[in-house]
């Protein structure tokens, strides 16, 4: 693999926006008088659960399947994702009309399964581990020459999902701070090259469910760090943090915070009643690290990427919670 | 009371948008390919859920509250509401710095209650029935001093609530159809003649729930009929329409369609898992006509109203929809 962690820079992540912008949705920037005052700053939400197929992942995943030369295209794309990457790599595959391969668990929820369905892609269920799904797509992968179109450890997603933070610095000027979680590490590598390279004053911080907190151990550990993981609402983010990313946050990340998984609905809720948008629970993270205050705010300009909206609407957190 | 019906014009929706302007938001309007594709026309969205108070009764109250003048102003406003306006009415109270007594329901939702609560106004309960709310609303009048403010038998409540049309035909351009629920008619008869005045062509459409149909019985009749409602989830909708209002209708509006239940509670869900937004029920009674196709759009150019995005995120339609 190439050494992602130098290999892509800010020129790289505007190539990437002037490939896929005519694919992907400008989001627009929310903010919450509430919120604010709640919070004693200026935040300044980029809303990508507005984004083509409703998260960030239209980004990278485009990215990645437009940058192919054609001999390759032609053998078709393929990755394995339980989440918003399969349809975001789905989507891309038809946009170029070339075919598209995604392994899920057969465990994954019927309305990710569904979109996945609406682009027409193939789709080949495996068992519900890490290990099963490499397997497949590996199997799909010789079966069909297709070309690994990996969620996070794959430079060209990486300066997609970069795009997202190029267009919020731009749009707001003087951020004080970035925000994003950290699953994977695919959209903090992308954000913090970005934001780094276009405001060097800018703190860039991660954060992280403490149920799967790998990126921030391992950030204080200065290596990188495999842990066991427990139930985490923001399923998005369950992921280990990939090599190249890790090596990324090292350099430009200047804080990964962790949060319970309370402070997650409570911020999820929150961000649905005040500011009346729909945004799944992995996009409350960084929200919910504002509300333990384990970000010092007062007064500062923070921008925070929502990464999608996606959600079972039958199986909402707090329906569940035990204070009902 | 005032012959609103012709007492009210465009120059009247103007000033009150300048009156209002500073108070409110100008708020976006948005789009969905995927809404647009289902339904065979153009929709345009005007996104009051993301109104201050999370509805459009902020324009109508504010417009109302800050026409007064000041010797009437300082004995305070009083209204009866179980929903968006007495929090509308609370607000521009607060604005103003004048009292404001809401009479609430003692059925009426917590997070109502707490709204209303959050800008200082004096709450009085009384018993859920409409008599019960005259009655106590009239006795809170004799105390005080205090002006009413009607939800919509107000000829300034209606020219504020015609602003949100106002805006949405200004942004625009070459609408063909506007269409918006009707309860008691305030935001109805606000739209028509704003919409009317500023786009002859315009047709003007009209939504309510069959269950609570008497302005579309009383439309069909050429007189203004009371009827006995059944219940609906468009809890903003259940009033009967108001006699000015009514007089407004009659002169400028083209159709009121019904809708049923279930696709009034389809329609809200669409609208969430698409376009990723909150709105109530009542805010999503428009689209329940486009999906039971009970108007012709092949093609056209349609103004939405979402007329507000406050819903109990604990007791959501679709959790009691027999088909889960």
């Amino acid at each position: 693999m190439v050494d992602v962690s130098t290999s892509i820079d800010l020129s790289g992540i505007r190539a990437a926006h002037s490939r896929i912008r005519p694919y992907i949705h400008r989001t627009p920037v929310l903010t919450s008088a509430r919120l604010n005052e709640a919070s004693g700053g200026s935040l300044f939400f980029k809303c990508e659960n507005f984004q083509k197929i409703g998260a960030f992942k239209a980004r990278g995943a485009t990215n990645a399947v437009l940058v192919l030369d054609d001999a390759t295209a032609q053998r078709g794309v393929a990755t394995h994702s339980s989440g918003n990457h399969g349809a975001a790599v789905a989507r891309a595959a038809k946009l170029r009309g070339i075919p598209a391969h995604i392994v899920m668990p057969s465990n994954s929820a019927k309305v990710k399964v569904r979109s996945v369905e609406s682009y027409g892609a193939d789709i080949a269920f495996c068992e519900p581990t890490e290990q099963a799904r490499e397997d497949k797509c590996a199997e799909v992968i010789k079966k069909t020459g297709a070309t690994l179109i990996h969620s996070f450890e794959n430079e060209h997603v990486i300066a997609g999902q970069g795009t997202a933070a190029m267009e919020l610095v731009e749009d707001i000027p003087h951020l004080d701070v970035i925000m994003c979680p950290v699953g994977g590490g695919g959209l903090l590598s992308g954000t913090a090259i970005a934001a780094k390279s276009m405001r060097r004053s800018i703190k860039v911080i991660a954060v992280e469910p403490a149920n799967a907190d790998d990126a921030a151990e391992s950030f204080r550990a200065g290596r990188r760090i495999v842990t066991e993981k427990k139930f985490t609402i923001a399923d998005g983010l369950r992921t280990n943090i990939g090599e190249p990313n890790f090596a990324i946050v090292q350099r430009f990340v200047d804080d990964i915070v962790t949060v319970s998984e309370e402070a997650i609905v409570a911020s999820m809720r929150t961000i649905w009643e005040t500011m009346k948008i729909v945004i799944e629970p992995s996009a409350a993270v960084p929200y919910a690290a504002i509300i333990e205050k384990k970000v010092a705010l007062d007064g500062k300009r923070v921008g925070i990427i929502l990464t999608g909206g996606n959600v079972d609407l039958d199986a909402l957190p707090w329906s569940y919670s035990p204070d009902r």
